[in-house]
């Protein structure tokens, strides 16, 4: 990548946010324009919690909770404790201070400002060079068929443990939903257009069943670099594996490139599948391979660069 | 006050509260219906909050901040403070457990709920046995005229700690604001109405100026007894004394009585305004005298005590 270049990334939750936070501090933060999953917005307790732009916000603000990947660090629970009184469930965690992000977004909407809107003064208030970009301001909503009926994806995950076994995959509202002119336009002028580790079933399949979305990634000229979210036949973090068993997706880097296969360019796999190397490349891909577990902010700066400098 | 009997409290905040928790150890809770002005309900960040039905709330509820009179004991305001962030003003002080009662209401609101309903939820969940009705299900919004332009109630106390000069009252809403059944029939069934020592203006005041409301506490059968919220010339707690002044009303026990002149039966002032008695019984009222300051629970309720045996 040369300086003034742009890099478009389609992202969902804490695999995007690690390299995210790796490209973050490999390439100009205002370079970076991310297209975020809104697929697992969800409405709890009245207010509009979006965790994928929230998990990327706080990450790159710095505030978001190492351990957990998500939320906001020491924060407390007061409030969610105190809801219990009046609700009868309040598995999803919002921390105190977290609620601050979902309140301020709820009251936003209410005033009729989009989503997209409401994501730009966020992304201001807390001094974001990078741009956050929900993949949409009309709601989409990811729901799984499962062996115990119809879930959206956060209660699959948060309340379920992902203890259910996933049949099928629906992205409600996505068929109605429209590409915003600056996600469009970010595509369109990428230089480099990146699918980091996230789930290609969650996390970017929402994105990508966008009406359009695929041609305009395909359409694009700049070249696609995705990182497996799959190593050593098991997701990194997440319910991803069991997901692309359940759908009959090979749980392997072949498996993830395969749903990318229209518009993959080169594909980062971690040194565990490099033996997957002449089946990725028997696909036209190019294969780079490293370490690519992001343990801690040098090791997503080692695979960030790894992603950029992919012509070299 | 006979076992079975009910009594009706035309009630406000912290000077509201501290005499029904003595009217709840003194009598049957469940005898207690406490009408609650709603004049002072405001939106923050989007939230409803009802500031008199919840200091209510959480003193019967044994929830209440000691100190402050309001709001939950033993608080955080992580949110709050978080808040700061996306907001420029946040002035009102909202507790993280507070919080989710404002939550709560906001969401069931909504959905379409009424605020008797849902105050009703409220109760439940705290497992109230006194009946807190809101005065209206329709908005009231008490505005003062001052010195600095029209303020609304909360915004003159806490932001501008009542720094500002009062010359007029408003009940924006008052005249298409509809006395709620559950209220009518309180009134209507009472064996004593009650007048707290709550601000005359603030408190009461948006709560006598619905369509019928004094004339539904002159007609009905009940005996009215008030407590004054003006002892030795100045107000117990909150700027009512000024407010007083401001509208030309004089600073006494007898300046307040003339306010609930129409239907008022019995008045109980304080010790220090013993000499007050004459002229309130020239106004052809009962006078009871007692210490009035209600410090700890124990005053409460001797003054609640005060307030059932006034035929005695």
């Amino acid at each position: 990548m040369k300086a003034g270049q742009k890099i478009a990334v389609l992202a969902g939750g804490v695999g995007a946010a690690r390299l995210v936070r790796g490209l973050a501090r490999t390439v100009e933060p205002a370079s970076l324009s991310i297209i975020v999953n809104t697929g697992d917005d969800e409405t709890f307790f009245g207010l509009h919690v979006s965790p994928d732009l929230d998990t990327l916000m706080y990450t790159l603000a710095g505030e978001v909770d190492e351990e957990r990947g998500w939320g906001r660090s020491r924060d407390t629970f007061g409030c969610l404790e105190a809801l219990a009184r009046y609700y009868p469930e309040t598995w999803f965690r919002l921390g105190d201070r977290d609620l601050a992000t979902h309140i301020f977004r709820t009251e936003q909407l209410q005033r009729g400002r989009t989503l997209s809107q409401v994501t730009r003064d966020l992304s201001e208030a807390w001094g974001l060079a990078a741009r956050l970009l929900p993949m949409s301001d009309d709601p989409v909503r990811t729901i799984l068929q499962t062996d115990q009926g119809p879930l959206p994806f956060q209660e699959y995950l948060v309340r379920l443990h992902a203890q259910a076994e996933v049949k099928a995959v629906l992205y409600s509202g996505s068929e109605r939903a429209r590409i915003g002119p600056p996600v469009r336009d970010a595509i369109r002028g990428a230089d480099l257009v990146v699918l980091p580790p996230s789930n290609p079933i969650v996390s970017i399949g929402p994105i990508l069943s966008l009406p359009g979305m695929r041609e305009l990634v395909k359409g694009c000229p700049a070249p696609v670099v995705g990182v497996s979210p799959i190593v050593g036949g098991r997701a990194v973090k997440g319910p991803a594996d069991r997901m692309l068993a359940g759908l009959g997706v090979e749980v392997s880097p072949v498996g993830v490139a395969q749903l990318y296969r229209d518009f993959l360019d080169a594909f980062v796999i971690d040194e565990r599948d490099a033996a997957e190397r002449p089946r990725l490349e028997e696909m036209g891909l190019r294969v780079l391979v490293t370490d690519t577990l992001m343990r801690d902010l040098a090791r997503s700066k080692a695979v960030a660069e790894t992603v950029v400098s992919w012509q070299r």
